[in-house]
């Protein structure tokens, strides 16, 4: 969706806020999952088949780890060779004492990034998520236990203390439009929403807000949004994400598999977009950003 | 040297103390230079054309940081791919609150290694040394400038209040012999003999203790030891070092090459053996071990 963004969108003209609640610290570095992968997805760094990390990456640093996981070094937790640069890097410059949204612009910088990318804050927020095994935090939840067990609640520790990262209200505030990504609305976008000030701005600016489903035919296109909002007692369809988002977004892009559920939609009180959102190829995801962008402004 | 110690002393019998004063934090990662020397060399891991570092290592992660170099990553430093496996296990069990001590334990467990590898202290201490460009770190001298500068003077930052490392005294109190091996005496071994308590005991057992000399010849056979005992008006000769060490040590190993020198460090009141120091093999290494065990004890 952000490659098909950029590819619509001046440099100038395109900030990302990026969720950091996944945020944590592995082997003593300071890992972003989010932040590195829409920094790699929009340098088309990123590994296209595991959707995560970068291509031609190698394995050295953890295969031998493995040398000490009897004492302790987890190994459940893949980090790259070449990835792991980055880590080094922000965690070094973090240690100095840059905020994180500086070392987030200067490796958007490094990587000549055609956007600005902002994190959602510079103090640290952790999603946790209760399952049946009890409370875990995300990276266990979902790289540990390959999100294979369910989710009866999830809960931003931190959040409730935390500012916005420098430029994310003036962004939404001076926005033409806002489009909410197919992410998971529950863990991707709800730390988002749930840093203090984020979603008043947000719902302040609801008229140029327009969401994209990332429920196609009753299920997640990828990762567990489907089971998750299930678990938490949303409808897994276009017209549960509707529910979900009707307070703070005017439009919903849907799929052309779910066109039926329009009139549904609608009836929430939120434009619907139909269309393609299968996005197989950067044309695409150029055609699901312009169709979002004319749901919610005539600029574009 | 060790690795001929290990070939005539039996596991539960031998204790290398180790030199922790060039310990640094590179790029977020704890570095121990010569507790992983230690752990490489005895191993049989470490490259022996470089003398550091493991055998057949990869660069990729410190050639990725390169992008992040105009942000300030540091790249003078280099750390191997599977090198890196260690720094972060260590990095990871420091900051869960393990002491140095347990980690240092930790990996020479996962190395099999056939010996005891204690840190001279688990309280930081920094090697500085004062040059014509001012006052650096042992790193920054050693590897960033590639010791290519006069070094006027020595201190160990820290050293005053650290403590010795648990074992450390005992070992000393207890050992049959103490052999201090030829490292460079003023940044290798001297930050072992300032930490409080650890001079004194080895001067308590002086007449245990040998020392095998780094000078050979008028020079060092590698590093800077040579200069810098110029730099501090230390004669460099085997006869230097005897002055250096003679209130700890008993007794001198110097190479066939300095046999001329021995009536003169035998004035110093040392004992002199002669023989060929230099440990081309396993085997030449296993003899000057007898051969400086021979000088302090009948043991061996």
């Amino acid at each position: 969706m952000l490659r098909g963004m950029v590819r619509i969108i001046g440099a100038d003209d395109l900030t990302a806020i990026v969720n950091t609640g996944d945020d944590t610290v592995f082997h003593g570095l300071h890992v972003s999952p989010d932040l590195d992968t829409v920094t790699y997805t929009v340098a088309e760094a990123i590994d296209p088949e595991r959707g995560w990390g970068l291509s031609g990456e190698s394995w050295r640093a953890m295969e031998a780890l493995g040398r000490y996981a009897p004492f302790g070094a987890l190994t459940w937790f893949n980090l790259g060779d070449t990835d792991l640069a980055t880590h080094l890097f922000r965690t070094d410059r973090l240690r100095q004492g840059a905020p994180l949204s500086t070392v987030t612009a200067e490796i958007a910088a490094a990587w000549a990034l055609p956007l600005r990318v902002l994190p959602m804050t510079d103090d640290p927020v952790a999603t946790m998520v209760t399952t049946a095994d009890g409370e875990m935090a995300f990276q266990e939840y979902f790289v540990g236990r390959r999100h294979d067990i369910d989710v009866t609640a999830v809960r931003f520790e931190g959040a409730s203390t935390a500012r916005p990262a420098p430029g994310v209200l003036d962004a939404i505030a001076s926005a033409d439009a806002i489009v909410i990504c197919p992410s998971n609305p529950v863990v991707s976008i709800g730390p988002v929403l749930a840093v203090p000030g984020v979603r008043d701005a947000v719902v302040a600016a609801r008229e140029r807000v327009v969401a994209v489903s990332p429920i196609v035919g009753g299920a997640a296109l990828k990762g567990p949004a489907d089971r998750m909002l299930r678990g938490l007692g949303v409808e897994v369809s276009a017209v549960g994400v509707a529910s979900w988002y009707r307070e703070i977004a005017a439009a919903l892009v849907i799929d052309d598999a779910d066109a039926a559920l329009a009139p549904a939609i609608e009836a929430l009180d939120m434009r619907c977009v139909v269309t393609d959102t299968i996005m197989r190829t950067a044309e695409i995801a150029a055609a699901v950003s312009s169709a979002a962008l004319g749901a919610v402004g005539p600029r574009h």
